[in-house]
C-alpha cells in the first residue's frame, strides 16, 4: 500500500478566491451591460520595466548560441544577481550580508512553503491573523499545525497573532515560548508596518526564546515613511534570530517571471533535541542542492537589471503609480467617512466594513451597487470578519473611476 | 528552541563532483600545457534551438507591452503548453492523459523531491543502485530512508535493487512488499532500458501489492529502439500504479531555463493507514497550489515551441549530435576491447573498468595519461563500483580527439 501524508487531509478549503469568481461571473451574466471595476486584484498590472526587457533579451541571444550558451547554474543562484542584492538590499543600508547567505528562488511562496523542510514539525507557531493562508496550510500539510478545530476554526498547535483595530494591528508579543514566528510587514492584507521600535521587541523576544522569526518582507519596496524598516537585519540582533523572505514579484512585478530570494545568516541557529546547536544555513544549502536546480539564467539577468541605475528608477515608477492609485483609493474612502488602513507603506488598503455589516455583506453591497469587486476580509481569517481589502495594483483610470463610484453611491446617503 | 529536521543529519556528504574537480584542478596545476577534454559532463552543450529563442523573444515582448503582461500564471501550468504535451507526447502515442493530469514544474529535480510531500514516510521504498543521488537523499530527509549503516554504506529502510552486468542491469522484481518505487529509464548512469516486457512486470507487481512507481524518463527522447516504451503508460494498468515524470532539461537542452512536468493520472490512489483510498492527483494538486506559484510564462512559451513541426525537427537534430558522440565512444571502447553498456538509447557510456581496477583508479589512469576526465561509477552507489560512466554531452571534435587518445594509448597495450 502507498499510504498518503494525512496531514494533508486536515486542509480547509479556501474557498475565498473561487467564491469571488462565482458570485462576478453570476452577476456579469445577469448584469451584461455592467461595467465591473475589479480592486481585489492581489497581482500587478503594470509591464515590464524596459531594463529587465533590454537584459532578458540579451541573455536570450546568449542561450542562442554555443560560445555563451548556459546550462545549469547553481542551485544558490548566479554570483552576478547575489552580489547585486548584497551590495544594493543590504550593504546601501549598512547590512553586512554575505554572499553565501542568499539563495535566489522562483518564488516567496516556494521559500515560505518549503523553509519548513529544514524544522522539526513539533515546534510551537505562531502566525498573524488576518494572514497570506500559505503560512498556516505549508504547517498543516507537515503535521506542524496539529488538529483543525471546526468550532474556533483554528488549528490547535498554532498560536494565532490578531491584528485588528483594538491592538492597531500591531500583533502582541507572545507570554508563552514559540519557536517559529511568521511576521509580514507590510503586511497583507492589513497593509500595516513594524517601526523599528516594534520590531526590536520581537527580535529581543525571539533572543531570549530561541525563536526563529520568518520574517516575509515582500512588500518592502512599498515603504515611503522613514522609520519603518526595509530589512529586519536594520534591527541588531536580528541575523541570530532570523530569516528574511524577499520577492521581485511586487517589486519589479515579477508575478509571471518567477523570482525571489532568501537570507539566512551564518549566525543563525536551531537546535536538535539534544541541544546541539545547528547552521541553519548549512541545513538550508543541503536542502537547495538536492531539491532545486536553480532560477531560469534569463530570470535571473532580468533581475540583476532591477539594480543598474535605470532599473531602479524604472521599478520605483511602477511602485509610485501603485502607490498613487492607494493613495486615491484611501482618500476617497477617508473623506467619506470610511476608516481606513494601509496604504502608505502598502499597496493594501485595509477598511473597516460600515453599519456592522460582514466582509461578505459589504462585497455583495460593492458588487451589486457600485459593480466593484474587493475582498472580503474574512477570507484572510477569523480577524478579518468586518472589514475588507482593496488595492492599488489596477490601472489608474479603473480606481478613479472606482472612486466616482464611491462617491456617488455613499456621499448621497 | 527552534528544532530542526534532524533527519538532514543522516544525510552522508556526496564528494563524488567536488572529488573530481579537486584532482582535475590539481593536474591541471602540474601540467598547466595539458588540454583536457570533459567527457564527464552531465550536462546539455548545444545551444536553445532557433524555435524556442523565437518564441521567447515574442513572450518578452508580451510582458514588455501592458496590454499583453502576464501576471501570475496557473499554478499547474498554462494551458497552451499542457495541451502541447497532452497531444504530442500522449495522444500521438495512444495515450489518454487529460490536461489537469498534467503539473508543468522548474525541474525534475525538484519534482522527484517535492513529490514525497504528499505521501508518508512510513512507506517501504525500493531504488535502483547504482542511482541518481536526488532519489536517496530526498527519503533521508524525509526520515523514510531510516538509519545509516556505515558497515554497509546503505540506509536501513531502502531496498537497493542491484543494477549490474550480471543481471544486464535489469533490476529484479522485489520478492517482498515495496510501497513506492523508483524507475530511471533509459537510465543514468547505466544507460541501459527497460523493454515493454519487462516494464510490463513492473506494473503488475505495483498493481498485486497496492505500490506506486515514480518513473522517471528524462532521458525519453534518446531512445532509438523499438521496443522500449517512451511513456510507462504504453504499458496497459500503468495508470493506476505509475507517476511520470518528464523533463525538457536533457530533450530540449533546458538545463540553463528551468522547465519538466509530471503526469498524474485520476485512476492512481493512496492509502490511509485505516485503508479508504485518496487520489494522489488532488493532493499534489493542492500542493502545487499552496507551495508553487507556477513556472515562468517566457519559459513556458520555450517549452511549447519544442512541440511545432520545426521545433521538433531542431531538438532531435541536438538528440541525434548526442546520440552520435555517444555512439563514436561506445564504437570505439568496443573496438579496444572494452565492456561497453548504455550509449544506444542514451547518451551515457557505461563501461566496465578493465583490469579489475576501481572507478577512481581509473580515473586517475584516464586523467594522467589521457587527459580525459570521466566520472568514477563507484559515485552512484556500491553497485557502481568497477564501472565508468563518459557522456555524449560534448562537442562532435572534442569527442573524436578522446577516442583517438583511447585508441593511442589502450591499442598500443
Amino acid at each position: 500500500m502507498s499510504y498518503i501524508n494525512e496531514n494533508f487531509l486536515k486542509l480547509q478549503e479556501n474557498y475565498l478566491f473561487s467564491n469571488i469568481s462565482k458570485k462576478v461571473d453570476k452577476y456579469k451574466k445577469e448584469n451584461p451591460k455592467k461595467e465591473i471595476i475589479n480592486l481585489g486584484i492581489g497581482d500587478v498590472t503594470r509591464p515590464i520595466i524596459p531594463e529587465c526587457i533590454k537584459a532578458m533579451n540579451k541573455a536570450i541571444n546568449e542561450m542562442a548560441d554555443e560560445d555563451t550558451f548556459k546550462g545549469y547554474g547553481p542551485e544558490q543562484g548566479y554570483e552576478f544577481l547575489r552580489k547585486a542584492i548584497v551590495e544594493n538590499d543590504y550593504k546601501n543600508r549598512n547590512i553586512d550580508i554575505e554572499l553565501d547567505e542568499i539563495f535566489i528562488s522562483d518564488g516567496a511562496k516556494c521559500d515560505c512553503g518549503n523553509i519548513l523542510d529544514i524544522f522539526s514539525a513539533n515546534n510551537t507557531i505562531a502566525i498573524t491573523n488576518p494572514v497570506y493562508p500559505v503560512y498556516i496550510d505549508t504547517n498543516v500539510m507537515t503535521g506542524g499545525a496539529g488538529e483543525y478545530d471546526s468550532v474556533t476554526k483554528t488549528y490547535k498547535n498554532i498560536k494565532y497573532l490578531k491584528m485588528i483595530e483594538e491592538n492597531n494591528f500591531i500583533p502582541e508579543i507572545p507570554k508563552e515560548k514559540i519557536d517559529l514566528i511568521y511576521l509580514c510587514f507590510p503586511n497583507n492584507p492589513t497593509g500595516a508596518v513594524l517601526n523599528k521600535k516594534e520590531l526590536k521587541k520581537w527580535i529581543q523576544y525571539a533572543k531570549k526564546n530561541n525563536s526563529i522569526i520568518f520574517f516575509d518582507s515582500a512588500y518592502e519596496a512599498f515603504i515611503t515613511e522613514d522609520d519603518i524598516p526595509h530589512s529586519i537585519y536594520e534591527i541588531e540582533g536580528a541575523k541570530e534570530v532570523a530569516i528574511e523572505f524577499k520577492s521581485f514579484s511586487k517589486t519589479a512585478g515579477f508575478t509571471g517571471l518567477r523570482c525571489a530570494y532568501i537570507v539566512i545568516p551564518k549566525e543563525l541557529k536551531g537546535v536538535t533535541i539534544k541541544g546541539e546547536k545547528i547552521s541553519i544555513n548549512k541545513l538550508w544549502n543541503r536542502r537547495v542542492c538536492t531539491k532545486f536546480n536553480g532560477v531560469s539564467y534569463i530570470i535571473q539577468k532580468a533581475a540583476e537589471a532591477i539594480y543598474t541605475s535605470q532599473g531602479k528608477k524604472q521599478i520605483q515608477e511602477n511602485i509610485n503609480y501603485y502607490l498613487e492609485n492607494a493613495h486615491i483609493i484611501k482618500e476617497g474612502l477617508q473623506n467619506l467617512g470610511f476608516k481606513v488602513y494601509g496604504g502608505t507603506n502598502s499597496p493594501y488598503i485595509w477598511l473597516k466594513v460600515p453599519e456592522n455589516k460582514t466582509s461578505w455583506e459589504f462585497f455583495d453591497l460593492l458588487l451589486e451597487k457600485l459593480n466593484i469587486v474587493g475582498t472580503p476580509g474574512s477570507g484572510f481569517g477569523i480577524n478579518g470578519e468586518g472589514y475588507f481589502r482593496l488595492t492599488g495594483f489596477g490601472t489608474r483610470d479603473k480606481t478613479e473611476e472606482a472612486m466616482n463610484r464611491f462617491n456617488k453611491y455613499f456621499y448621497k446617503k
